[in-house]
Order: C-alpha cells, then structure tokens, then sequence
C-alpha cells in the first residue's frame, strides 16, 4: 500500500491530482470505486462533480456549507452499505447517525436534524430492521439530535443487501469556526484523537472469512462534544478537521497536503493503535493507517495550541487516547511522509485499489 | 381498489387508523410495504416512528420542521429505485430532484440547497451514470437549486439495481405560509394542478411487460413556482398542499380527511386525467386515482379564494390543467367519497396492496 517513488514520479502525481482535472475513463464502476481512494476520488472529480458544479460542491469536504437568512448551515449526507450489518461494536444503524453527525462536527457545526432513508430488500427480517431503527434512535438520543424526517423503499429480492441506510444532517456552524484545508499552514500539529483502524479491522474480522480471531470492535461514536470543546479551546486556532473514515487517516493526510499544498511528517510511533488492531492489520497485510475509523477525527492545530488542544480531547472519552502525531512543513508539497522508528522516512500514499469494500 | 363498506366497517376503520397507534405484525419486509399505501403506511407508523419519536417527525408529513436561529426552515428526503431508470419524460436523475424539490414546495418551502447520495451497482456502465448525474444537474438547474454535497457508494453486482438515488433538500419556509392539514376545515375546495396519473403509468409501459403501447410520458417537474404563486395568491388562506406521488390523489384526500377529521367529496369527473391515462387505467384494471405523479399538488384551499387559486395555477405552465375537483365537509369524518358521473358516491378507500412497486 506504500511504494517508493523517485521525486520525479512524485512530482507528476502531484501535477496529475492538483492542477489537472481528474478525469474518469472507466467504462464501468468497480467496487475500487467505492474504497475512498483514487478510484473513487476519480469517480467522484472526473464524473460526478463536474455537472452538478457549484462552489459549495467542489470543495469536497465533509459537508456543504450554505447561509439561510444570514445562519451558516452544514448539510451533509452518506450512503451507508456496510456489510455484516451487526459487528462488535456497532450496527450499519449505530453508524448511520454517527457517520453522518461527525462529517458535520468535523466541519464546525452542532447537528441539528437528521433524515433517514430507507432502502430494504423485499424479505428482511422485521426484527432485523426493527434493531436498526432501535440503533439508530439510540444514536441520535446520544447524539442529541432528531430525525425529523424519512423515506422507505422496498426493493425485489436480490436487488439490495437487506437493508441500506442514507442519513443526512444539518448543522448549524459554531461561531468560532473557521475551519479548510486552505487555512492549514506550515508549523501546524496535527492530533488524531483516538486509536486508529478499529473500525475497518472489526468490520473485516467480523465477515469471518478469514481464519484470525481478535477482539475488535468498531469505534463509532459521536464527536460533536469533541469538536465543541476543541473549538472552544483554540477557537480559530484550529485550522482544520477530518473524520477519518473510508481511507483511513493516511487518506485524510493526503487530501489535505494536496489541498493545502504543505508537507505533513507523520511521527509513525506516535499514531496510536490497539495492539490487537496492530496484530491483525500485519497478519492481513493491511497498514492500519488506511483503515476506517467511524469515531476518531483528525485536526489541524496552530502549533501554540497543540497542548491545549490534546488536554482537551484527553478530558473527554472520546478522545482519550488523541495524540500529536505529526507536524505540517512547507516541503515536500502534496506529500505525507512517515518517519519510521528506524529513523527514516517512507512516502505515505494515497490508497489505491479496493482493500476494504462496503465497510461503512 | 375501491370497496363498500357499511358504517360500521367504516366506523372500526377509522378508530383503527386515527386513534390507535399502527401495529406492524408482519414478520418479513414485502413489496406491498414499499408501495405507499397501507402496508407502508403500518411499516413507517407502526415499526420505523415509534422509536425515533419527535414532534417533527410524528407529523408524516412531506417535510420536517426546524428552526435554526429563527430562520424556518424544512428538510425532505427521498429514496428513488425507479424502475426502468429512463422511461418517456424523464429518468431517476429527474425524479431524485424533481421529487425532493417538490417534497419542500407543498411544505411552503423554497428550495436552498440538495444533496444527493448514490448508491452504484459493481459493473454499472460508466454512461448510463453519466447520463443520471446529467439529468440531476438539469433538473437542479431548472429548479434553481445546487447540489452542495454527496457520497457515492458501490456494492456488488446483484446488490443493487444498477443505480439508486437518495437526495435530501432543505428549504427555506415562505412567510406566507401556514400549512398542515389540521388547518383543512369544511367548506375548503380542493384543486388538483394537472393531469394525474401519467407517471405511473408512463413507468408501467416503460418495462414493456404488458403487451399494451400508449404515449404516455412521466410529468416530472419542479413545483416550486406553483406553490409560493399559490402562498402569494392565497397567504394564509392556502390550509394545506401535497405532492401526489405513491398512492396517488386518493391517499392524499384520505391522509388529509384522517388527518383532519373531515370528509372529502370528490367530484370524479372534474378529475383531469388524459385520454390515454385514462385508457391505458381502464385496460390495466388501475384506477389514475392512486396512481403515482410527479409534478402534480393538491392544494386545500378556504372557499373564497379557490377561483384565484385555480387562476394562479392555470397561468403557470406546471398549473395548466388545474381544476377544482373536491369540496371538504364535516360529514363523513376521515373518509373521501367520490361523486360518480351517474349521480351515486362510492367510498375512495387508501390503497391496499401492491399494485405499482418501485415507481418511484
């Protein structure tokens, strides 16, 4: 999943995802397509963007931003597809309310409503779907938000996979947010508040078609107390935030290099991981930094308020374990190098292909 | 689709739809759940609400309410899985627009901004999305309202039916408006905008598995100008407006007649319904009266400003066909009666069963 590359071969793919338009030249969509990575980015900037362009649209971040009679909204939606639909730690209801709370908390707004639709394959289980709905109230009462709103469709057999969930959010944005990729600078830290790579490891474990046992559980969990509570602290000294979903944190890391047009060197040591997750991410030939995570954030601090921000993420469980994992340089522009615990340095790439499919 | 009952029947019907709360008792998700009449209406009332509870979501109506720093504001979500995905007149990328467009309209609401989630199928062809995301972009133009976020997830072949479409709306309540059906009160007339049933029946000759051809075309279009033309015509005066998609006209009347505890008389021969609607209905054994539309309201009006009303809409394109076609009374409380040509009524019953799935 990382390679070498000379700096000329760097350089072309910077030129390649920045400066020029991504275009899509499949002639059908794949299941790499929908991993997060640079299928999906193409799918996503070379066909889906391009028609529907709108300054809110190409941004590409987490959610819209609109103002309605001078209110700073977030709108946000996702489509949730996980496959099993129940996992340790979790359920395709769990993540569908929490997913989607956390693209808005990531962009600096409270939820404040969410939607619902429903798509189930003709023959689910009503107790099935009934668990679901019961996961989902539950993780919006913890999320403190409602759904005000929902659709059911019901599909013929063999046209779905029991049941899909698409959620979308409102936020309202906190006054102190001022929060784009553009606003990282170099000099900036960066925290991850939590173990990485749960997520997409229990989910992998829990298909069971692999012979390994650990235990694993999916982090979803709600972060809107965490982003409050770190733009409280920093206030518009926090530059930057990213759930670190489809992609993992390497992928977020990347977009925002790329984006930001800044170096990131990432302390590999420092990134924290469950032994176990380690355990089975080596096994599986799988780095854990490209792994899901569904209840751990990325953020992009002024280096005078790193120490704060980490207090306040550790004053909360869910950020408990946060740590300063890397720092933002001027060079190498567009790239995210790790330094190992051996010294060196490795370039961390985007993902490429499909190790993970249907994971949220 | 229309059956006698005796008082009584009609009686125990209405204590069994009004003041008890819905049971779902099945054990496994069927087409009928998904069709819009009452089956679903069990599934959403008696298995989906219940545990999500809130004011807003409690209403059922087209739209949720919410209020951000004072601003009202409505959010709408919908699920489409037509089938075929073009049919004459329009395609998924239309209706997924068109459709949420329409859900915030009859709320009283203008449409600010969209969202749109996509849920691929492995081997889709890269043009026929192409072609969706086209006609999105279209209709979001036409409707003059952006798509400001989105997600795109793909999942195995024969996990999906090549391309299912999510798209949530918000919108920005008119100040004019005050609708719910509790404020439809007798002595309302009640305009439908156009022609109906030509979507239905457009999507049933469209799969070509009847052996019957007629040129019949989706009437898929935005309804926004219609309604704040209508909230400007009529203010306060306008009670209440539905779009008439599953289940057509007579789940409307009968969600509103339940709703607001009056009975509608319907004039069926005022009922605009084109020629070959009505034939293609005739042939099927498919009454247009619950047959799904696209861009057709129904709108609750008080007595005195139906004639502005009907004048409102027939200067507007999407109005053109508009006709006053029912009148609300006190008597039968929760129930629609339709007034035949010849002089008799028959009770217009919501629909049961199944009889157009994924129309929509």
């Amino acid at each position: 999943m990382t390679t070498q590359f000379t700096e000329d071969q760097v350089g072309e793919r910077i030129e390649q995802m920045r400066r020029r338009p991504q275009r899509f030249r499949d002639d059908h969509i794949t299941m790499a397509h929908g991993a997060g990575g640079k299928a999906s980015r193409a799918l996503v900037e070379g066909l889906v963007v391009p028609p529907l362009a709108n300054p809110a649209l190409e941004q590409l971040s987490d959610a819209g931003a609109l103002t309605v009679n001078g209110t700073r909204l977030a709108m946000t939606t996702d489509a949730y597809v996980v496959r099993p639909l129940r996992f340790p730690g979790g359920s395709i209801g769990d993540l569908a309310v929490n997913g989607t709370v956390n693209d808005l908390a990531v962009s600096g707004a409270r939820p404040v409503s969410l939607s619902v639709a429903l798509i189930l394959e003709e023959g689910l289980a009503a107790d099935v779907l009934r668990a679901e709905v019961q996961a989902m109230a539950d993780a919006a009462t913890r999320a403190g938000v409602p759904v005000v709103t929902g659709d059911t469709k019901v599909v013929e057999r063999g046209k779905c996979d029991q049941l899909y969930v698409v959620t979308t959010g409102i936020g309202a944005v906190h006054e102190a947010a001022d929060l784009s990729p553009q606003r990282v600078r170099p000099g900036d830290k960066v925290l991850v508040s939590g173990t990485i790579g749960d997520h997409g490891i229990a989910i992998l474990l829990a298909r069971g078609d692999l012979d390994l046992e650990a235990d694993v559980r999916s982090d979803t969990q709600p972060l809107w107390d965490l982003a409050e509570a770190l733009l409280g602290a920093c206030g518009a000294g926090l530059h930057c935030m990213r759930d670190a979903t489809r992609g993992g944190v390497a992928t977020v890391l990347n977009e925002i290099a790329l984006a930001a047009e800044v170096g990131i060197v990432l302390e590999e040591s420092r990134v924290p991981v469950r032994p176990e997750v380690a355990g089975a991410g080596e096994i599986l030939g799988i780095d854990p930094l490209y792994v899901a995570n569904e209840g751990k954030l990325v953020a992009f601090v002024a280096p005078d308020l790193a120490d704060a921000a980490l207090e306040t993420m550790r004053s909360l469980p869910s950020g408990a374990d946060a740590a300063i994992v890397a720092e933002v340089h001027e060079d190498p522009p567009g790239r995210v190098l790790g330094r190992t615990s051996f010294g060196g340095h490795r370039l961390i790439d985007m993902l490429v292909g499909d190790p993970l499919p249907r994971i949220c």
